[in-house]
């Protein structure tokens, strides 16, 4: 019974990380208006009637595809995190990781980018994004609590952080130049510069 | 006859401007799919046929129309852009005319955002847009020499002095955080920081 229902259990994390998959697709393909579910439902080979399991409708379905990606990208950037590292260190590694995400995961970037910029995006509960980051957040109040960090808005110490990754990891915006590693190194080091007291 | 002529180009120029707020307005609104000639026609107040005195088709209309609010975004970041400034506050100052840009055109931010994130991105001339932003690259190549700037890939300079602002002037990215002008002005001395020697 416990196999029988594991296996319920994986079979349904398949079908959802196909339909998210299906979404992402077809979004960056035809748009946000044209994706409809039953669209979705025959890219992702489920029955529409599947979807309708998990979301309660197109919004829903867009919105928790967002939310999925950014809660990916979150877990991602905190790989191998430390609150306990030197704040440098983990701010500087977090910044490598997101490089490294967008790069792998183009298709989802392209999507969580049209999506911020579309008027769903104000149907996200942005607090449920903001808890993913939060061990980032509390990183930098301490690196400013130690007076190591510019007491400046924290918004502006993670546009500085790491919208110039965004920028240099996505391919479309720079077609004729590839960043290296040793780039991105470089790139975070200068992010470094810019909110380092 | 002259002043007919000229009645004639001023009357073209504002249908002109009305066809591309109608493309901004609807792409933002129903996306790029389903946004049709007829439709951007319909809300532009013209004819179909009008639009294709200008414009070869629907792909046309979309990339010029990219291409327009990207020369007015460079006019508008070269505002009193003297080359003989400091470079410094050559770079900074243009920073500060991107906020201002995009704050009063969000509409058209989040357009470009979009576009630049599908893949109507691949027809845009790249090196036609890089054109508008030459004089900026020109400084940071004086910077380097003049040693007063760190020597690394342009793509790296440019993506720290100008990506945080892009996420800060963005209203959908930072709905809590309005930032003030006095708040650019120290983004863009951290920017400063990041790139300089």
């Amino acid at each position: 019974m416990f196999i029988y229902y594991r296996a319920m259990r994986v079979k349904d994390e398949i079908k959802q990380e196909a339909i998210i998959q299906a979404t992402v697709d077809l979004v960056n393909e035809i748009g946000f208006v044209s994706s409809s579910v039953a669209k979705i439902a025959k890219r992702a080979n489920v029955s529409p009637a599947t979807i309708y399991i998990y979301y309660q409708n197109k919004e829903d379905l867009l919105v928790s595809t967002y939310m999925q990606i950014k809660t990916c990208l979150g877990q991602a950037l905190m790989d191998h995190f430390d609150p306990s590292f030197p704040v440098r260190d983990a701010l500087m590694n977090a910044g490598i990781n997101l490089f490294n995400y967008i790069s792998k995961h183009a298709d989802m970037f392209y999507f969580t980018e049209q999506f911020a910029n579309s008027p769903y995006n104000d149907l996200v509960d942005k607090t449920e994004i903001e808890q993913v980051f939060q061990p980032l957040f509390d990183m930098l109040k301490r690196g400013i609590k130690e007076k190591i960090i510019k007491d400046v808005p924290v918004e502006l110490l993670h546009s500085h952080l790491y919208y110039p990754i965004f920028n240099l990891a996505n391919p479309r915006l720079n077609p004729n130049f590839k960043a290296s590693p040793k780039d991105i190194e470089l790139a975070m080091s200068m992010a470094w510069d810019a909110i380092k007291l």
